[in-house]
């Protein structure tokens, strides 16, 4: 622990002269610039970018080209083989006598939306400013108009405004402060900018394979995912893999009325809690044979990097009312090195309002596998699979045939999403350790380290094909609502985040 | 069943000669008249009649009355002394020497709807002609305008047009037949018409209460529910009783991405489906404690009416595609006697293409409780309850406290509908015999007995308040989709239920 506090003072004190003076030379610039980079940003959110909506995905890589563009990066699009494909937006610097290549990632897609669920006021894609969380809360600011100037409390509300918009804004902006405040740059520089993420990145594998020269690098930065729980910037030397699965489970061909059939016709609904319950015991293990088989221990410095990660769990249970989280008193920073098996969502028939006295058709429950490094996709899904036959299903990639009907009692439908593997990257290689040192020099606290984020992004990937060091640096707010509705940045944490990136671009 | 058959010969030959003549010359009526009743109720069927929807269920009240007028009946609201009360329709007609006084009740309410489940060209409040269940292939008839023939095979698809107003307009239009056709009447008749049954006849218990005098009567018959299975008619003895649970388990107070807090944060989804698997056991078991205590064995001559039941399980197993129903091999009838437990429906974030890879915040379900003779309403809930505490929940019925939150692990909130009992007539007074002659005198084949619906009306209130005899006599397809999309009525089974409530008011 000393050793480790000693370390850290060290860096600051060593580096403090230059990269001061960086840091405040980038953000000086961006306080000139506030409203232009915010009025970019929200014209940026301002576009529909769920993953499925091709024809909308298309102009956030316009707008992003147009970006770069403005900035004298000269960019273009990537496209796989496949037809059909997202294309990845990529542009590239080339600093001469620099020895380094260093790729910038983010992805400017975003999950599906419901804009029913958003708070009053708040729509995904018209972004506006909160001042808080709506939870805790948040108010909508109805008055701001572009000049004003801008709360660094207030929050920016809006699908992909954290996740992960908030990267690709980060990234150019940083560059853009380095050129305007003539700070010499020192690597050359690729951005990358996937349009694929949310749905597993299909492609990517393809993109990168087609690709393959334009993208060499000594190290791929990741922006995306949250900073630290306490606020303070991290850096994640890996990720968990994820994968969806998708199951339907069939009643009778049609809504039933529930007095004239019920205790006869099998109800889907209560067939799927009980398959669902079948997958966990009390205890919140999975009990899925084998499905913590696989799993590789930590090493000792991932242990040690752990043992070192702020404990927030008092403070996140307050905000999130929590009074017992799951896990069994294992340690939060813990649970996250583990697989996971969560429902997404779940539906049958109607609640509230529109329910019916009714034995619905099907009952659907989305789940989310996360994969730590061990486990692989085909094989844990596999291990999902056999456990649904083991309760007597029958299990079908098709909707039911009424042949298949009349066979068979219990039917079930189960697909899956593109999913992807674990990836972890030693955390003392040495340009590890200069990812470390260039985000310290942001912060006069120590920042945190952590061996592996609880969220996915396909790292294993750039590891398989592009045989990469891929280090993650996030920079939005932990409490963002990513993935969900009411999604939102603070506005702090993007100037800040133009600071952390502009101080990575520098590494020698 | 020697002596039954026998029965049934005896009826059919001595009533005969005058029934064949009324029901004949009912029928030329009808035939007559084809397309008047059909577009009239076309446009009974185009005002929207969800319980809830008070300005058009007024709306509703509003069209019967005219339809009264019509017909030359006196008509009125009978409304409760609690305000906002949803109006009966009432309507009564005296015959000179008739000893015997009948009410015809019907509900002009309709279930919640959710148009977007509706099939293509369906729409809940547009009705329009199917030639079968969509579920069976059916094709919307886009051709037909009043005034063509209308196939009576056909469908008429609409929220209502089996459950109820096919009650409403049947026994409007059997009243108008006799009179039209000048058969003489030989009862007192009186019409009432409820706009709350969907709801849980919230008021009816104070509708009859306050209207008392004017609803006495030797005889209800019920309008409600489906024809047998076989398509034969069906005189019904008692109904099950109902109410509806509304449960919501509370996960963390924001969606959290499944990746940076899954193993850690609870998931509702999850909970609910342990609680709601907990409910039942394998063999379809209600597991809750006294679930079954206080049920009041069937009579002997319920267990008769019951055996002598059509079975129709594999008809019903081959059209709805169930391979096996629930109940461990126990009989259709039989376990429509006994109470049940239900999931309506069941929701918890987003599934389909709107899922995101979220923990949710909340898991909802509705359940719907049968109750059969013996079982009371509070009781039964009150076991559910009961087992929802020993699972370890903290039962509210209100939105969560954040010192709620702090304080409980598990939180669920419960609430109620309005529920009612069960009710049974004995199936061997006389003027239930009456019914059941009155109803044979219509069907060349053995008309069925049966001494309880599955499906459930509030007619213990009749009992309870009125001391009234109360039999349902059914006319709609089984098939009809009833509280749930694509609802439908089939042709013919107007028609026939013209007939039938002809005959019934033909009592002496």
């Amino acid at each position: 622990m000393f050793a480790k506090t000693f370390l850290f003072v060290a860096l600051i004190s060593t580096i403090s002269a230059n990269a001061q003076t960086t840091q405040q030379r980038v953000r000086q610039y961006r306080q000139a610039q506030e409203t232009t980079l915010m009025d970019e940003y929200r014209e940026f959110l301002s576009i529909p970018n769920v993953s499925a909506d091709s024809v909308n995905i298309r102009k956030n890589a316009a707008f992003i080209l147009q970006m770069m563009r403005k900035r004298g990066i000269s960019g273009m699009l990537l496209d796989g083989p496949t037809p059909g494909t997202t294309p990845a937006v990529f542009g590239e610097v080339r600093v001469p006598g620099a020895t380094k290549t260093i790729v910038f990632y983010a992805h400017y897609d975003g999950q599906p939306v419901n804009p029913k669920q958003w708070a009053e006021g708040l729509q995904p894609f018209v972004p506006v400013f909160i001042t808080a969380p709506v939870e805790q809360g948040g108010k909508l600011i109805t008055t701001y108009k572009s000049g004003d100037p801008i709360d660094p409390t207030w929050r920016l509300a809006g699908r992909g405004s954290a996740d992960d918009k908030a990267g690709v804004m980060t990234i150019l902006n940083a560059y853009d402060a380095l050129v305007k405040s003539k700070i010499p740059l020192t690597a050359n520089l690729k951005f990358f900018f996937e349009g694929e993420e949310e749905i597993g990145s299909t492609h990517l594998g393809e993109i990168f394979d087609k690709h393959r020269d334009k993208l060499a690098s000594d190290l791929w930065i990741i922006a995306d995912g949250p900073r630290h729980v306490s606020g303070k910037p991290v850096v994640q030397f890996g990720v968990r893999g994820d994968v969806n699965m998708h199951l339907t489970v069939y009643g009778p061909k049609r809504p039933l009325h529930s007095g004239n059939y019920g205790n006869w016709a099998p109800n889907p609904a209560m067939r799927m809690v009980k398959l669902l319950a079948s997958m966990k015991d009390d205890n919140d293990q999975v009990m899925i044979k084998g499905f913590y088989e696989d799993v590789v221990p930590l090493t000792a410095s991932e242990r040690k990097a752990m043992a070192s990660v702020p404990n927030m769990e008092a403070a996140l249970k307050k905000e999130l009312g929590i009074a017992q989280p799951d896990g069994n008193g294992t340690s939060f920073v813990e649970l996250l090195m583990r697989p996971t098996l969560n429902i997404n969502g779940l539906q049958s028939a109607n609640v509230g309002a529109m329910a019916g006295n009714i034995i619905p058709t099907k009952a659907e429950a989305v789940l989310d596998l996360r994969l730590v490094r061990g486990n692989e996709v085909v094989r844990q899904v596999g291990r999902v699979i056999d456990h649904i036959r083991a309760q007597g299903y029958q299990v079908l990639d098709h909707e039911p045939t009424d042949a298949e009907r009349q066979q068979y009692p219990k039917l079930i439908k189960v697909t899956q999403g593109t999913g992807y593997n674990a990836q972890r990257t030693p955390m003392d290689l040495p340009i590890a350790q200069e990812v470390i040192n260039a985000v310290q020099t942001t912060s006069s606290e120590p920042i945190v380290l952590s061996p592996s984020s609880g969220g996915s992004l396909p790292l294993y990937l750039f590891e398989k094909v592009l045989k990469a060091n891929v280090v993650s640096v996030p920079v939005v707010n932990y409490d963002n609502n990513q993935h969900a509705e009411n999604e939102n940045v603070k506005v702090q944490y993007l100037w800040d985040g133009i600071e952390i990136m502009a101080a990575v671009m520098l590494i020698k």
